[in-house]
């Protein structure tokens, strides 16, 4: 094999420094470090302060790079007061939900049923050390029921995993969705979808 | 492996027909014939008698018991004229979506970007033979922009790719999401959350 | 992390258009479109004015490379009158077979049995609106048995799943396999087997 | 498929409350509920009056049945002054460690390196709200530095991922591993090994 | 759980010996020996009086239950002099071939090229202690070209890999493919494919 | 896509001999031959001349590069008389061991039990043709049990499993792990602890 390692010798001196996989770059194995495994601030109440009350930290492979292969993430979720995490999806994980401090309604609704029945929704009231999971795909809320500040932390399973925010993408995406078909999709007067398009424009 | 054998030659006396895998029951080797590896019918258009004007005739594990543990199905998908299929997601399967009769307006939306960044919508209008990809888990929709029916075929990736419907998974699922996560999430009245809720559960 | 911050900036300068994944190159996130998870044409019949009559379109990662790590692809399959897709096997993939127009006799052949008992052929005759499940691996063919053209749309469960046609793998490869192992192994006369080179050679 | 629509109907029929995904049992999915994706109890405390000081309370498949097939679990994970997490690994999962009270000293050791250079250790002291990563299989630690109890939270990339505490698997298992083994692999005296299996029997 | 657990104790009433993974029956854990880790008899030669003058044994999930879900699995090959593993496929693994006596000339033939380039054999000559890949799904032979006995073990990827011989599958198969497909895909004459079909049928 | 391949076009220029895939070097699929799915020199036995009495021959995705995203590799592991191959896990592979000549004494020991049972050792003596499983990242041992030299084949079932060798890892990393740690988990005095480390430095 002389003739092959010749040739990643020579590959070495130029791409020295850094290799892809999945797409992000890898440092040389040489130059790890303890901090390429570590992360911070997870301590930290995120800001609440918007609309809808409530704040999402993610800790995923764009954050930490340790992750990229591993197929897991964590995230922080803090709730104002009443503070909402709006029905949302994750394309590419299950969710494992614990709170840490406050009283949260959370809930996911199941795939399409056979013969036209309803979707169901499964949800529960947290307290504080309660665990629930949303699988893969479906869609979940999370709602702060209590008059103080809560968080939870979730873990997520892949270093990737995507939140698809319903009300934003159906409504606030750029260039928007046709109005054709949200008005039909939802039930709507083609007004109040406008409406609904400028508000989620405006608070995107 | 003497014992061994024993063991599973009594069983077999038990379990003589079947054996389960991913929770499907699994046929006797022996017994497999070449019509469980076969579905008919898409051929068919689906009845698009209702109030979408669209229908979804799917052939995943559940139709064809021989794709079970396969990672793959396929669906026909009918449009009536100005037919919709309604924004939805697959939480385990891509499509790849073919236009085999009509001109079919498209669209996915991506995830929440960075930086608060809109979600961004990638929508094209296919005509007969256009090939679209819908990526695992965001949401998509599919139009009919003509005046005659319209018909296409899906390939999904997996056997069993689930469907979630947007708007009968946030309005319609039973029993309903509490119109306080809907009004605050969505940015309607009140009222207008229970309307709507009204209309997706007589339309289930 | 701030040291790992500018160390990618730095590297941003110098690939700012282009990563890798799964050996592919792939765009920078904000120059994708919609063009990239869209292809056309399979509305039009492939050439089949060839030895066996037949021909095959696909629409796979190297063509759709919006495909990339998604898992999925597919193709398009015409047959002239009697026209053949010889037996062949996908090495990545299971493959549904959906018939759009004609009558189609397929088949596939299970793996070795136990107690040398002979391979199986799961085998049907498959009109439009048919469907038949190929699974991964395994040695399958279709054949219109119709005087008409006909055609077809395949599902295959890989976005690079390769297809291996038996005749041309076994006697067109290049450089050859050896005569001795083509003869004893198909039991046939070491001329016979010079003669099928020659022919296979040539049909390439 | 009305031959085997019967064939299901009759099983369905004896097997009508359960089936079996992974070795675990399944329920009807008609009879799930929100509590089959719920468990409780992360707010407390696990018991740390032991030999090490600290106590592991896994939320995984075994405990919490919605999670098998998801690819995800919990555990918390609490520390008495000076507790001690042994060195162990998890054979099928990487673990996201996110520290919620107190100061915790963590680590893990890599693979075996190329040319006889040894191990490295990847070691850092953590307080509130700092995460550590240690990949799938690799021997790790958790050491509670500070005076007053510390705890923390773990995300597991598997619904099932094993554990096995490096010293109690080594001297402590039964039956035990042969003296000669242990003697030669850690450079130890046989009466060491003798004294050390003694002690591990005993605290186990 | 209570609820939960009590429905669990009740099975296990019933099915306290068994559970099914990936179809195969599960011994109870408890029961687990070493032997169901264990299988023997590779130092011994298969029996390489047949045709072709091959063997192959081999270990297996159906030989060794411990392989389960373990995805990998082993064979040992014999050859008498100038014998032949005629040409064939994995379905579903990777093999990794290594000679431990004699001389074995090997090789496989890649997927089909593009723009109808031949496909390409990658053969070679192995002596003792040569390692070849045969990768997933490709065709491939090992013939003795020496005028002793040889024998090799290989590593497969999948702990069910499957085997297509590939002239048992595509003349030996029952019921036997058409004439018409065998004929016209082999460019042989029907009554060269009747003859080979007899000459299968016949050595199976 | 005509601007599409302009653009692979152009870097094409750039990038002609080589992509990346899993962090590995890919030639140029045009250049590669059937050495680059070729190594040898099993047939030779590693050097024990060493503490341990036995040697470890890999053929990984490191040494063979055909191996890469082919998810198996295999080993050739030696032994002097009452060598030992010392505890030691891979976390990335199950490994089926077959012993070639001699008579070597094998076990693992199973994950952590419930209700603080003891792990469970599985161990055997085996001789020549004999097999044994060890399940992905369980700890493992091999020792030569009788007077002459014994070797053996391992399959592993990733291109790069990983080793962990216990002893080293946990008393000879660098730098070492805290001796606080170390006293505590193994119940041993600080002075075994640092004499154990002084040992695995100087025999690393």
């Amino acid at each position: 094999m002389a003739a092959y390692t010749r040739f990643f010798a020579y590959l070495t001196v130029v791409f020295v420094a850094f290799m892809f996989v999945n797409g992000l770059f890898c440092k040389n194995p040489m130059a790890v470090t303890a901090d390429d495994f570590f992360a911070n601030g997870l301590d930290k109440s995120g800001d609440t302060n918007n609309r809808l009350g409530s704040a999402v930290t993610p800790v995923a492979a764009a954050q930490l790079p340790g992750l990229n292969t591993l197929g897991i993430s964590i995230a922080r979720l803090d709730f104002a007061p009443y503070g909402l995490i709006a029905p949302h999806l994750h394309p590419r994980a299950t969710e494992v939900f614990t709170v840490l401090e406050g009283t949260i309604y959370v809930g996911f609704v199941t795939s399409n049923q056979p013969d036209n029945r309803p979707n169901k929704l499964f949800a529960k009231v947290l307290k504080k050390g309660d665990v629930f999971v949303f699988p893969q795909g479906l869609i979940h809320f999370q709602l702060n029921v209590g008059k103080t500040p809560a968080f939870a932390i979730s873990a997520l399973s892949s270093q990737n995993p995507g939140v698809v925010t319903v009300g934003n993408a159906v409504f606030g995406s750029q260039p928007p969705i046709s109005i054709d078909v949200l008005a039909k999709a939802f039930q709507l007067d083609a007004n109040v979808v406008k409406l609904l398009q400028s508000k989620f424009c405006a608070s995107a």
